[in-house]
């Protein structure tokens, strides 16, 4: 490499994972996965490239903007159209120099493995898919251009039964993270039923996205936004009349369902929530709250049964996930009357949770256990030895390497890493055939043979638990 | 998603991994790491994008034609001159339309972190990296555009023990994997050494080179080559000599300590092979082949000592892994004087060796153990108390939620996803209280209590091994 100055950063919007952070990280994707597999999911790895064809107008105008793009390798130019180029329009330029693009969600990718294999596939088919997905969002807090999605999806059943096992996930995850939380969930149809039953029918996106901002803007900013739609005020009135109704679920969907039978309204949606719920209910959660809730809209227009979105209930962190029912996911590749039902946790918010509240394991038990530390040249070939005997027995040791530095720098090295003993060996043990064994948070330091070392490190690595 | 027929596919040179592709994947990807963390390495995670100020001119010309770049966001064009534009040179338009570009390796990535982390880092600082990265090669057999690589690497320290932990390290992750390898060592200040000893000194580089095509073209290729370059014919035969010698690789070090000796050439290279070579014999290694091969060139040319390189010995797969040190990684981000030895494993043709000679573990142990398959929907709430008992006691275990499903059917999709088992919840097993097993594999058919089922599975899962 030619020597330079460079100033080295990374682009914004992205980070470098730290060893601690690697392993909170790991213990996430980890606990996620493993729920996921009692449950009979399979893991799916795409690539990060797609074609564009793949990913754009899948996401919405705004999505097809925030799509990284590739540039063609070679000479990108040579087949541009010299006039094409020379009006200097980029969108009339992209499609020549650009064919791939970076994976946006776990989701269509997805789709399209589905469209591309379904023949080959066991259906239905449970995959789990857990890998980092890339948008060019402006970077802020808390938003990133790379972050890792944590994905199961079940296609090719209808069954309600997959409703209920996905709660049950989320049970066993927010359980397994020590998060307190609540499933909120309502359906598509059921809130396509109710701008129907306020003869707003035209209108049921636009008042999806209305709901869709109950969280951030509250009742009367909703009522606003309905206005705003063309709405009348007894539209809006009555809109929010059940837009508010109070009560456990299954009397809200009562309510619900009386005034849909009196508007002579398709009662699909409620029928589901109701069948969902009592599932939930009679097969009762552990862990998490789960609630019927009218004002989850979700914005992802795929969706048209089940919606699903947790929230933590002791900390105002939005959505911990989301997730729903779609009916042609694989269409748009050619794959038609594919059911299917799905949950996407983001890594990031659960990491920043459990930051704020603790996490529930002891990390400090999973790095480098002992470092053994040779005093001079002659010590070398033992603590090779000592290596060994811990390495065999399952011990993560390292060998201090800089035999010449000074015993104040050694220890503030294995300080830094967190290692809690260092194995000394010295003129001193060499003679006696033992080794040292310094505790580096008492202080304490102790002559040892070889199989007292090793009960001792093995013992703190694995603390009996009575 | 509008609909529409796109007939779906993936970029050429990438792929999609199912099942139980992942799971040998992380198998590989487990042990490597495992045995990394033994040796007191840590783990770190790079972003996908870098700047391309970071990557380019650090693989060379050939590198540079194969980064992935990444077109800006939003009009990439507005800012374009357009006289520029109008010329039509990739070459010329491509700074002013990308700056991040996709990892090449993991090397420069690291080298990147330690020059912008180096006074937060423990040093020594010894990290390991397991991740993709992305290269624009015409797509092959075995050569693919997304690709993942494993690498540990040590930096802030000369010391040679760490080449000999590398050593130690290839043979805990040769004898894991069951996969007969030799360890190839030489030094490029050997190589230096050598091309000063014929008087060639100039010719280093293209020397170098020539040896790097051994393995391909052979001794006769390589004078070949030598004689292109411009070495005389006493030049090309003393080579030829010094690169055919035979013998222990100790012996053979003697031999060229002697030529060089005589020619008064700097013995570093040779002294530094014969410490690790030294510390290997003693130590003892229990897998590997290790082997002093003075035609061991490696092309990378960031390596400054020692060079490593592993190949199978009873398969023709190329190299499985290299490595290398390097006395100025750092230097082009502004870190001068960092000393560094790392090694680097690629991925995929571990997994086809492990393919074409068997895996050292059975996978089908590690997919879903059981399916609970009510028959009516008057089995559901039992076989969801059925699955939370298998559940909660480890074992994976899925729900058949087709229940019109002929019974023919059922037991093909157990048996495309390998289930051992079935659970069978009829009227029969709801009145008795027990459910019906059926082993997939012998077609043996039991009605058992639930305790029963548990031990069964459970049993299965983990084998005696008595």
């Amino acid at each position: 490499m030619a020597p330079s100055n460079q100033k080295p950063s990374i682009p914004k919007g992205t980070r470098d994972f730290d060893a601690e952070q690697v392993m909170k990280r790991n213990f996430l994707r980890n606990t996620i996965i493993g729920v996921y597999e009692q449950f009979g999911f399979e893991p799916l790895e795409t690539p990060a490239m797609e074609w564009l064809a793949t990913l754009t107008g899948k996401y919405g105008a705004e999505g097809d903007q925030l799509l990284f793009r590739i540039l063609k390798n070679g000479d990108y130019l040579r087949k541009v159209d010299k006039e094409l180029l020379a009006k200097g329009k980029h969108q009339e330029l992209t499609p020549y120099i650009a064919e791939k693009g970076l994976r946006y969600d776990l989701t269509v990718p997805f789709a399209r493995y589905v469209a591309m294999n379904h023949h080959a596939l066991p259906m239905p088919y449970r995959r789990y898919q857990v890998q980092p997905v890339w948008r060019g969002d402006r970077p802020q807090k808390g938003r990133y251009q790379e972050f890792w999605q944590c994905d199961a999806d079940v296609v090719g059943s209808d069954s309600l039964l997959h409703e209920l096992e996905l709660v049950q996930i989320y049970d066993r995850v927010f359980k397994a993270l020590g998060i307190k939380a609540r499933v909120r969930i309502n359906n598509r149809k059921l809130l396509n039923g109710v701008a129907s039953l306020v003869k707003a029918h035209e209108f049921f996106g636009p008042i999806c996205t209305a709901i869709d901002k109950m969280d951030k803007i509250g009742m009367e900013g909703v009522e606003e936004e309905f206005r705003k739609i063309g709405l009348t005020d007894e539209q809006v009135g009555e809109l929010k009349e059940v837009l508010t109704l109070e009560g456990p679920g299954m009397l809200k969907l009562n309510e619900l369902a009386e005034r849909f039978a009196e508007g002579f309204i398709d009662p699909a949606g409620i029928n589901e929530v109701r069948d969902v719920l009592g599932n939930v209910l009679q097969i009762g959660v552990e862990h998490v709250e789960v609630d019927f809730d009218l004002t989850l809209a979700r914005g992802l227009s795929y969706y048209t049964g089940t919606i699903f979105e947790v929230v933590a209930t002791e900390h105002d962190f939005g959505s911990l996930s989301g997730g729903g029912r779609y009916d042609n996911l694989t269409g748009v590749f050619g794959l038609e009357g594919v059911s299917g039902v799905g949950i996407s946790f983001g890594l990031e918010r659960l990491f920043d949770i459990l930051e704020m509240q603790g996490w529930p394991i002891d990390f400090s038990r999973l790095g480098t256990r002992a470092i053994v530390m040779p005093f001079e040249v002659e010590g070398v070939q033992r603590a090779l030895e000592v290596l060994k005997v811990l390495r065999d027995a399952g011990v993560k040791a390292e060998l201090y390497t800089e035999l010449d530095q000074k015993m104040g720098k050694k220890m503030k090295y294995a300080d830094k890493k967190g290692i809690p003993f260092a194995v000394l060996i010295g003129s001193k043990e060499l003679e006696s055939g033992q080794v040292g064994l310094k505790d580096l948070a008492s202080g304490e330091q102790q002559l040892l043979d070889l199989d007292a070392l090793l009960e001792r490190v093995e013992r703190d690595q694995n603390p009996d638990p009575a």
